[in-house]
């Protein structure tokens, strides 16, 4: 297919074209992915989260910059908790990193997740794939998140940097909890502000409880996540996070190939899983709609209480599956 | 079912049986939602979002204790980012709503996000099913969240109040304009410190422009988000916090039955898609599982590039639904 030619050329627009038909989830995509999949697997993927404010779109900016002074071609996939009209905050975010917007070695692409009825996870999975096999070096994928997001960030990145910020407040020991398992890198921003210390001191803390316990039920690797202190709008520290990237990329890549294998391994069984996952909802809906029905109109007639959630399921499964003779 | 009746009768013993089963997915717990489906629709479902720190555990604790006042029986579903060693963290959050935990009329439980593998929003429905049917008057579903939750409140809940609280700096502008048009009610928690005052009024300048954005498009309705400021350790605000739920919940349905009717069908269709996107994973699950095989074995030949997650996801739907001729 030319499309897919000019994808492998790294042709831009092509590129552009192809996000937005598997953002309005055009069926012929579905082909051109699959064309494509086989030449991905190359792309390093570097993922960013944490809570609203911590610094991430800046960080990012300040690794970009870095990636393309020692020459590697960037991507980056901004998931952006947006609605339709407040595009304008997520774009004044987004200008912060318009130096690399007439870069054509860096492709931006930010993706809203209000309006995205599930499948998100799936969709990052694609974009991953696209950026892939369109030959970036380093695809960055930053997230919103506390360990509870719609795209768990860790089944999709090689690297995962946690963000922290000091002075969020107490609660904040909980969510660092929850997200210290995925992180292999912790970055304190604005550590500048008063209490930087202490969040350190505390992440420090959370991180080795994490060891011990870890250790306690052997599923120990060797890999010690390390805390970097950044001011990435003043550039501070940026250095030693870019360091703490390839460190753990020769780690994974080098020195554990088998811990490699283990990431790809649970990145893949997660990208099929989504990606079955959606395909099965859309056939069923096809099916549904081949019936002269619709979602809406049975989930009106269980609101009558005609029907109830769990035995349309059932019935709407026995009727168009094949039936295997037990 | 023995069961059923238990619950029905609001067993606290059977209940909290029965979500277990759940959570662990017991296939037999279909059946039984399916018995309690048609008893469901009584309960009224509060949800609370915002971001970590906010103050949501407290603010809840306290409303729980005046709907205790007035009679009405509670349930509260929280949803925490956590994982297997931080339940300490997110056990000494809890620990604030001990006042409530030897009250037989009130329901607390506790679900972590981490380790589900999608789904979560399916048990979230599957819960509220249960509480509902178990004759809870009021439920609270509390969850952190920027607007991007695997778990979107606003379509569990009738009424959606978003937590917000001073001095999160200025990238919080971007998730308030994400959220805002989930919140019924918005509450500035900590109203107390520094900066109360300009998160109230940005709120607000948000809020307005949201109004002229839904008028030029006509989708506007008539209820105008109150904005209630709270000290929720100090009990300050609680009240006007009450009272505004109650307003909200008599616009809806004494003043608006046709918003009601459509609240209830958007919940309803949402509870259907989550189940049936469910059931479909699962079923073609076991059909792999029939054929020798395992969604990791496919993936370990997917990883080895013998295949690509698209085709294996098409083939096996080709496989196993039925045909219809075109």
């Amino acid at each position: 297919m030319e499309i897919v030619e000019q994808v492998l050329r790294g042709d831009v627009r092509a590129v552009a074209r192809l996000l937005r038909d598997i953002d309005d989830q055009v069926p012929s995509t579905r082909s051109i992915l699959k064309e494509l999949y086989p030449y991905t697997g190359k792309a390093y993927v570097v993922g960013f989260t944490g809570p609203p404010g911590a610094g991430k779109s800046t960080l990012v900016d300040q690794i970009t910059a870095y990636y393309r002074r020692i020459g590697k071609t960037v991507a980056i996939i901004a998931i952006d908790p947006t609605s339709p009209f407040s595009g304008g905050a997520i774009l004044g975010d987004r200008i912060r990193m318009q130096r690399h917007f007439l870069d054509k070695d860096v492709f931006i692409r930010s993706v809203a997740t209000r309006g995205h009825f599930g499948g998100l996870t799936k969709s990052t999975h694609d974009m991953i794939t696209v950026f892939d096999a369109m030959g970036k070096d380093i695809i960055i994928v930053e997230t919103v998140g506390v360990g509870q997001g719609e795209v768990e960030i860790a089944d999709c990145a090689h690297t995962t940097i946690v963000v922290s910020v000091p002075g969020l407040g107490d609660d904040i020991q909980a969510i660092k909890a929850g997200i210290m398992e995925i992180g292999n890198i912790f970055v304190v921003n604005k550590a500048d502000r008063e209490g930087a210390k202490k969040t350190v001191q505390e992440l420090r803390t959370i991180l080795d409880m994490g060891r011990r316990f870890r250790m306690d039920i052997g599923e120990m690797d060797d890999w010690e996540p390390p805390i970097v202190e950044t001011q990435a709008h003043k550039g501070i520290g940026i250095d030693e996070l870019c360091d703490a990237i390839e460190r753990h990329k020769a780690y994974l890549t080098a020195q554990k190939p088998e811990q490699f294998r283990k990431v790809m391994l649970k990145r893949t069984l997660h990208q099929f899983s989504e990606t079955l996952r959606d395909e099965l909802f859309k056939e069923m809906v096809r099916r549904i709609e081949r019936r002269g029905d619709t979602l809406e109109s049975i989930a009106e007639r269980i609101f009558q209480k005609e029907l109830d959630p769990y035995s349309v399921s059932r019935q709407l499964i026995k009727e168009e599956f094949i039936s295997h003779e037990q």
